[in-house]
C-alpha cells in the first residue's frame, strides 16, 4: 500500500539496552486491518527475523484498549508473552498515556488484562494444566543435564508446554551443561512437550535463575522466556502450595549474553490463584515503517 | 551511552519491500568510534538478529566517503556484499546527496568502490580465485540434488567459498529439491567450501535463476545473495570466455517467498576483467536509535 506507519523495536525483559528479547511493533492504528492481506503482514514478520512481530490496530472489542496480531517468521500466534508486554509498551508510549494501571488487550487468546507499576508491564496467563510426566522420560531429561534434578519434573500447559524442574540452586543452573543431542531425542519421545525449563534458587533470595531449551522448535536455548516464566511460577505453586500471595524474580540469558530480568507473580483471591509475568521494557528503535 | 543516532533498515536486492535481503544501519557520523565498545557493536547485532548490522562512521582515510564495520550476530566481517549496498543507500539518503556515480567505502578488506545507476548501487568484487573440485566430490554433490549439473563444478573463492555449477536451465533450478543431510556431509568433507551455488538459465535472456545453500553454516538456504552472485560471474567468465563487457541478472529466493533482483557484470578493461554486484535498496524503516 506503500504507506508510512508509526513503529517501535522494543527490548523486553529487561532495564539495559539490547540485553532482553526484542519485539518489532508496527502500528497499524490508523489503518483498515481488512486493507491488509494477511500474506503481507507475514511477509513483514518473515523480513523482520524477529521471533515475533506485532501489528497493534484499534480494537473491535470495547472493553479493550487495542487489538494485536502477532506473527512468528512462519506463522501467526494466537497469544505469546514477551510481545504482549513490548506491544503494550509501544501503545502506551505511542498514545502517551499515562498514570495506568489496567490495560485490556485483545487478541487471538480472546482479552488479556495487563497490570502496569512503574516501569514494569506484567500479563495475567491463562490457566496452565498440570500433567505428570512418565518416570522413564523424566529420568532421561535429567540424564541429558550436566547435574541433577532436585524435585519432580512436571508438564505444564501454559501454551507451549514445558516440562519444569529445579536443580541444586542458581549457580548449578547457570553452570550446567545440556547434551542437546540427548534433550532433542528425549523431547521428541515425549511428543507433549514443547521443551524444557530449568531452575536454580539463589540462596536468601526470592529469586531463580532460569533456563529454557526447545531444541525440536528450532531454539537450542531461549534467552528470556515469558511462558517458561509463567510455566516456573505454576510449578512452585504445584511444589510449595502457597497460601498467600509469592512474588519473586527470574534472571534468564547469562549464558547467551543476554540479561533478562522477569518479575513473577502467584496470587491470591479467596480460592482463585492467578499467574502474572512481567518485566521492563526499552524502546530501541523509533521511527516509521514502509507498510 | 545512551543517546539517539539515525537508524535504517534497508531492504537489499529488490524493488518490493519485505522481498529482498535486510540490513540495518546504524548511523554513528556524530559519534566518535573509539567511544563505542566492540562488545557493545556486537551486542546490537546480536540483538536485531538479522544476517548483519552495519555501523556508519566518519572515514579515517581520505579517499573514502564513509567507513563501515559490519556485524553478524557472532563476529565482525571485514566485507559483507548486501550489506555494503544497504549501507551506501543509507549514506546516500542520511547525507541527502545525488547525482552521485562513485563511492568509496572504507571497510575492513580495505577501499571498496561502488557505482550508482538510476536506483541501482554495485559494488565492485576483490578478485576472485578459481579451484578445481576433486571428482568424487563433485560427483556427491551433484547427488545432493533433484537434478543433475550440466557443466563442471568449480570451487570459487570470492571470500566465502562456493562451489558453483549449472543446471539445465531456470525452471529445473527452481523446482530442484536438495538432500541436505547429504549436501552438509559432501561440505564438511570438503573442508574448503562454504556452500553450494546452483544456477539455471532462462531460455531466450541474460538471467539466470540461482540458489545458494550453506547448511554447515546455519544458513540451509540463504534468499538473496552477494557473494554468491560474484561467484556465478566469475565462474561464467571461466566457463565461457566472455571477451567482451557481459551483463546479465539474477533472480534469487522464491521458493522462500522472496523477490531478490541481482544486476551482476563482467567488465573488461584492455586485459583486467572486473566483477560487479548490485541492485536496487529500499529503506522500510527509518527511525533513531537508542546508542
Amino acid at each position: 500500500m506503500s504507506t508510512r506507519v508509526p513503529f517501535k523495536q522494543v527490548d523486553v525483559f529487561t532495564s539495559c539496552p539490547y540485553k532482553g528479547n526484542p519485539v518489532a511493533v508496527v502500528n497499524c492504528w490508523d489503518v483498515e486491518e481488512k486493507t491488509i492481506q494477511q500474506a503481507t503482514l507475514q511477509n513483514i514478520a518473515n523480513w523482520t527475523n524477529l521471533s515475533e512481530t506485532t501489528f497493534l490496530f484499534k480494537p473491535t472489542d470495547d472493553q479493550c484498549d487495542y487489538k494485536v496480531r502477532i506473527f512468528t517468521p512462519m506463522m501467526e500466534l494466537p497469544f505469546a508473552g514477551h510481545p504482549t508486554l513490548g506491544t503494550c509498551h509501544a501503545y502506551l508510549e505511542f498514545t502517551g498515556r499515562q498514570n495506568v494501571d489496567k490495560i485490556y488487550q485483545q487478541c487471538g487468546l480472546g482479552v488479556i488484562e495487563l497490570s502496569v507499576l512503574g516501569k514494569t508491564i506484567s500479563f495475567k496467563g491463562a490457566k496452565a494444566e498440570v500433567r505428570q510426566v512418565q518416570s522413564d522420560l523424566a529420568r532421561q531429561y535429567d540424564t541429558s543435564l550436566s547435574t541433577t534434578f532436585i524435585t519432580q519434573p512436571l508438564l505444564l500447559e501454559v501454551g507451549p508446554q514445558w516440562v519444569v524442574a529445579l536443580v541444586e540452586n542458581a549457580q548449578t543452573c547457570f553452570d550446567m551443561n545440556v547434551d542437546m543431542a540427548l534433550l532433542k531425542e528425549t523431547i521428541t519421545k515425549h511428543k507433549d512437550a514443547t521443551g524444557l525449563i530449568v531452575a536454580g534458587k539463589y540462596p536468601g533470595a526470592e529469586k531463580y535463575e532460569m533456563r529454557a531449551f526447545a531444541p525440536t522448535h528450532g531454539v537450542p536455548e531461549d534467552p528470556v522466556c515469558g511462558s517458561g516464566s509463567l510455566a516456573l511460577a505454576r510449578y512452585l505453586q504445584e511444589l510449595y502450595g502457597f497460601t498467600s500471595n509469592y512474588a519473586f524474580e527470574i534472571s534468564q540469558g547469562g549464558r547467551l549474553g543476554r540479561q533478562g530480568k522477569i518479575s513473577a507473580q502467584v496470587l491470591h483471591a479467596g480460592r482463585d490463584i492467578t499467574y502474572h509475568v512481567g518485566g521492563e521494557c526499552i524502546s530501541v528503535i523509533n521511527g516509521e515503517f514502509l507498510l
